[in-house]
């Protein structure tokens, strides 16, 4: 087993930090996505899509998309639980997970990679308007969460999973994209405090 | 239990095609997008972020999110498996549902939401030069899928999962953003017909 990962990056982030919650150490190579290491024929071999991370199985079956390699270690080693268990439960962490990916991981990834002048090789045709307009669209979903987070302690249950894994880094990644979150929002502010003293929050920032 | 739906929209088509393939019937309330249904006050109050469709359960837990509802599905019923068994299965069959909705099913939307006219009002702002990026993006994944499907018969595994569900339902959707797949992807046009050959593929299209 190989886990390709590559530095500062907001998808293998996703992954180191739920590796450390799980307490699993699996051997790991790192891609130099800044000398394009992410377009040579070896790597689009394992990542036809040219993503990272990338996890290689034993059999040699490729995954990427870091919510399915997470799904993967889930099950193979259950607990601790960050998918939710039961029905209910499974549903609940799946739809937060895709409100924090869809609503503020995408939009914050938008933001950033459609505006900052150093990604517009790699972004092409870079859309400036379609920038801008998704630091509104971050800043709306922010004030929502907020206001969920005034009765709930984490995203989608009163535990941690692997929803409040996706917002943290998305949240964290917002400084790249020039967007700040307004100090009112008290509710996130104490939900960012308590996630980011999570001694896993260190694994890949 | 009560299932909120809208006519002719992809996600709660989404809903309809996995439930038909389970062979379950749940009750059904339609919300009029048209008339704005989904903004009123009592909508909200179930699916907060006002899309649709949406899971109520006897507890009153509402679920938004297709995926988020069909995971709960399949919890509740396993059978016949959607989402994979076993690790590797489960990590195949996400990436591969990632996959077919960030590169297809969203770019489909944003080529459609962002271009057309009667959009104007719902997707605000509309930025014309986004949902035309996009068109190109829908067929650079067009093409790589019918790569894949050379060598495997659904988009995931040898088996139908839920992955050709989101497939199949933004192909079909790519008529209302006016993309055509081009007749050299052969393989493609045999999975699609194949898929649209289910008797569940009916439900809600």
């Amino acid at each position: 087993m190989l886990l390709y990962l590559s530095a500062r990056s907001p998808n293998p982030r996703r992954v180191q930090f739920f590796l450390a919650e799980k307490g699993i150490e699996v051997p790991t190579q790192m891609v130099d996505i800044g000398a394009k290491a992410h377009w040579e024929d070896d790597f689009k071999a394992i990542s036809p899509r040219r993503t990272v991370p990338a996890l290689v199985l034993d059999d040699g079956t490729a995954i990427t998309e870091s919510i399915a390699i997470c799904r993967y270690f889930e099950a193979v080693q259950p607990e601790p639980n960050l998918f939710g268990a039961g029905a209910r439960e499974i549903a609940l962490v799946e739809m937060w997970q895709r409100r924090a990916e869809i609503e503020l991981m995408q939009a914050v990834q938008f933001a950033f990679r459609h505006v900052h002048p150093a990604m517009a090789e790699r972004e092409v045709p870079q859309v400036k308007d379609w920038g801008e307009a998704n630091k509104a669209k971050v800043l709306d979903f922010l004030a929502f969460l907020d206001g969920e987070l005034a009765g709930r302690e984490f995203l989608a249950l009163d535990r941690f999973t692997v929803a409040d894994i996706t917002a943290i880094v998305a949240i964290d990644f917002m400084r790249a994209a020039r967007i700040t979150a307004p100090e009112t929002l008290t509710h996130l502010a104490r939900w960012r405090s308590a996630v980011s003293a999570r001694p896993a929050a260190a694994a890949g920032a």
